[in-house]
């Protein structure tokens, strides 16, 4: 392709607003893509053949696992998403319409719904199970704070592939295809992935593995050790807890202590001179949805980990306002299980460290006053014991005893096992050997196709933050020829000769023909992002170009007569 | 690909509401689509299969004239729209919706404003032009009546094309080579294509040329002669009319005749024993964007054609109703120009074979009365002379001298000359060889992906509606191995090993290892429209299989040893 026909309108100054994602300012910056509103994107000529190798490669990978294609539309209508109740639960996240007719239509955030309703018509037999189909397609989500560009954007596109089994154990096999696919692509795409079991979320089901493309910008956080290998979402994450176990520590007498103005775990700890371990948090949490009020009781050096105690009481758990403690009857800073009295019935959950902590200390629920030597089942017991509390930096990985490393991630894929799910409520259901009518078990595994290319360059683009070497699978030409004085006859006859041969042997080449300064020649090259360049200069008069192998630091003048082969082996 | 883990619900009976378009019938019926809602649909696995051959292909051709891709966003913002005036006037196609903040945003039907948005903030120079990008990417229309499938859906794929020029020379170059691309693209996939010159309609700019498939479900009449290779729209077709040009006739003395309770033209010749084409017909319009009225008046044996009607007064005109008709004072079936009084002010348009009429007859704008003897010039004038007349069957063609041939088409390609009617509006402007900042010549060039498919089932769709042989380069599978009783080792053990060989080869085999009766088998595969079958029954133990071309009537018995060799000639 001559450059002066494609569309690569690259910039000399930095642009937009979001100052913290280095790979968005690049890609406008590299003539990538383009803004149209907060969080929707044109995806430009350079951007479109990356996602077309992405694509491509994606799509090599399914065909691998008898995943097939096909395409859902993008507007569903309302009755669908009514079915399995989603209409109302999924917010306002999701975009919504009405057509001419005033029928309500959302816009593709997923499509659990519309699979189910598309197999559950023509898929009735064991015999026609496993199934899996998957599509690529742009889906929408209207985002609070759209922010880092492709990152959480409002209009995206995404692999979503859906799959049907007869029973758990023939989806896990697929599960394990599906993940092993991601595996391959994230491999052959070139981009380091830290998978970790995470939390199901509002898709439902009951396992799932993220796949995290580890990154400044990323919004979640990862923990995992090099050690051995654990890797993990911090929702999820465990380790070997920095907590007491003092099981065969003398029970004391419970004792109400004054402690003026001191409420907060790590002052109560200072001003009793104990270990902050030998202290209980307590938070107090209310689920809107069903009424319920639950209190957490953790050790005091924890935090609480919410999405834990959602999944032990199965609950949307937000925390109590002022206001609402107050009118518990809760004191702010000196809540504690014994001597409780509330308003409405708390849900007690303790942390599965608490039963080991013989005499810890937590409020008294009078103010300025403390219990010290409580013991969990003497002094009150809870309705749950879990492990509820979060995994914090300088624990150590229970398999390699390490300390586990943190980081932020993009989770650029996400697999789940949905089980029944949807196909209950859906009545995805078949008749099973036994001739029983059985909903089907199901999974459902995403890939953020437009979030790979924006993780793909914070992994790759450089310091300075000026230039990228893609990577050769999805790189969107395999070659760079620059000519630098398209005035001079013999520099454009060799570079085209070059091309021409180039091309020939079926390589994609970027022929830089453009009428352009030098300099601005090369800075807009690094933009691009092409690994091996061939400079045509004034030695082309002698048939000599120059070879640059940007990854390698590699520049050396070769002869005419050996660039080909140059180039192939590079 | 084992057609066991492949989704082609096909089903045995009959489908759906639309008992017209054969074709939608048929995809239904092939496991091809599946209905959503009114006018969107699912691209089931082998539909997707033959639309990503399609788009390969498009690809391709765009390539070759140096169009490069990119994917512009669904979602549109309004001030966009309003930029070239066209959030008001679009109406209740244009699908919309409003984002979590309240912000207005059209679903694209078409990006003339977006790529031009685009480009306009990087290039700025004739250097940087001409510059040709295209999409491909869903679009939307809410069509009030959407019916036939995919053929006037709501939800659809189109490749998009924009180009952008320094002046008209250069938009013709690409203009052509855009044509030719299109011509390359329907000769690959096997659609014969009708090419008309037709009328711009909403979209604007000063030249187009639509690609029109044949078939009865089309909404366009085509005009042509296959005689002298004449193609029109006919909205824009002319033709050899059967009009008297009694140009020299000796004007008689206008006259005014009782004609009780006779109004129609063709009564009128009847009663007066004239022929229709020395009777003139009067049709009254309104436009009400400008409040203008139009009293068109052409030959009794013709209709009137909107479209030039509209072409000649640049308006968007509908026929009065008959309470307007009253209003204006005007007497439905006895209108004329002569005597003519009007409440509001008429503009008079008439046929150019009016003034040659000498001595017609038209309305005596008095009940049952006509003038007969009517002399324009000398009777009246009108504001404009022009062919208005809609070519009928029968009309002789203009070069030939042969009759044209009327036939229904479906619009699958549409591509214009836009000029600067967007790019004035929307300044997108450069500056020229003399440091002029003018606005750049456009083109865009529609390419209807989904309708494509439809338009190729309708032209390849067998007699009895229940096979098709699909063309080799759109074709999902190149072979079909269907195993007549897969219990039986011999015949499985030989269809794999024939799959794993035609495989080898590069070939795309689909394998129904299906558990089902063979009579069901060959019913799928008939309708899945693989062109070479290979059948492994009973002989299978003599190492015999049946060679079937679909498309030549041939069924062989070949050995094993033979089969690679048939297929790879066949």
């Amino acid at each position: 392709m001559k450059q002066s026909r494609m569309f690569i309108p690259t910039l000399r100054s930095e642009v937009g607003e979001d100052t913290v994602a280095k790979s968005l300012l690049y890609m406008q910056k590299a003539g990538m893509i383009k803004q149209v509103a907060a969080g929707i994107f044109t995806y430009l000529p350079l951007a479109q053949m990356i996602l077309d190798n992405l694509i491509a490669i994606t799509k090599e990978e399914m065909d691998k696992i008898n995943s097939t294609q096909l395409t859902m539309p993008i507007l569903q209508p309302k009755e669908l998403w009514d079915e399995a109740g989603r209409w109302s639960k999924y917010g306002s996240e999701l975009m919504r319409m009405k057509d001419r007719h005033q029928r309500d239509f959302a816009l593709a955030p997923t499509a659990e719904e519309l699979i189910v309703a598309t197999v559950r018509d023509h898929v009735t037999s064991w015999r026609q199970l496993p199934l899996s189909l998957y599509q690529i397609q742009t889906k929408f989500r209207d985002e609070a704070r759209p922010r880092f560009g492709l990152m959480r954007g409002r209009e995206f596109i995404m692999k979503d592939a859906y799959s049907f089994h007869t029973d758990t154990d023939d989806l896990d096999i697929h599960y394990l295809e599906m993940e092993k696919a991601y595996d391959a692509i994230f491999k052959r795409i070139g981009l380091d992935i830290i998978k970790v079991s995470a939390d199901n979320g509002a898709i439902g089901g009951s396992a799932s593995t993220e796949f995290m493309a580890i990154s400044e910008i990323g919004e979640d956080t990862l923990v995992y050790s090099k050690a051995s290998g654990y890797q993990a979402n911090l929702e999820k994450a465990q380790a070997i807890y920095d907590v007491v176990d003092a099981s065969n520590e003398q029970a004391k007498e419970l004792e109400l202590v004054d402690t003026p103005n001191v409420s907060k775990v790590e002052d109560i700890a200072n001003f009793l001179k104990i270990d902050l371990n030998r202290t209980a948090k307590y938070i107090a949490y209310k689920d809107d949805l069903t009424n319920r009020y639950v209190l957490a009781i953790g050790p005091g050096n924890y935090e609480i980990n919410e999405t834990k105690l959602n999944n032990v009481v199965d609950g949307d758990l937000r925390t109590l306002t002022d206001a609402e403690l107050e009118e518990q009857g809760l004191i702010k800073g000196f809540i504690g299980a014994v001597n409780l009295k509330t308003k409405d019935p708390f849900i007690l959950v303790v942390d599965e460290s608490i039963p080991n902590m013989t005499n810890h200390t937590a409020g008294g629920n009078v103010v300025d006053t403390h219990y010290i030597n409580i013991n969990y089942g003497r002094d009150y017991t809870a309705d749950y014991v879990a492990d509820i509390k979060e995994v914090k930096e300088g624990d150590l990985d229970i398999e390699s005893k390490q300390p586990l490393t943190f980081a932020k991630g993009i989770e650029v894929g996400h697999i789940f096992k949905l089980g029944t799910a949807y196909s209950q409520p859906l009545k995805c259901n078949y008749l099973n050997k036994d001739q029983k009518l059985v909903p089907m078990e199901m999974g459902c595994y995403g890939l953020g196709i437009s979030r790979v290319l924006m993780a793909l360059v914070e992994s790759y683009l450089n310091e300075d933050n000026n230039a990228i070497v893609w990577p050769s699978e999805i790189a969107p030409y395999d070659v760079h020829v620059v000519i630098v004085d398209i005035k001079k006859d013999a520099q454009t006859d060799l570079a085209s000769k070059i091309y021409e041969e180039l091309t020939n042997k079926g390589l994609k080449v970027l022929l830089d023909d453009r009428n352009e300064r030098v300099g601005s020649k090369f800075a807009d090259a690094d933009l691009i992002g092409i690994r091996q360049r061939i400079v045509v200069g004034k030695k082309a008069i002698e048939n000599i170009v120059e070879y640059v192998d940007r990854a390698n630091d590699v520049k050396e003048d070769v002869s005419v007569t050996d660039i080909l082969d140059k180039v192939l082996k590079g």
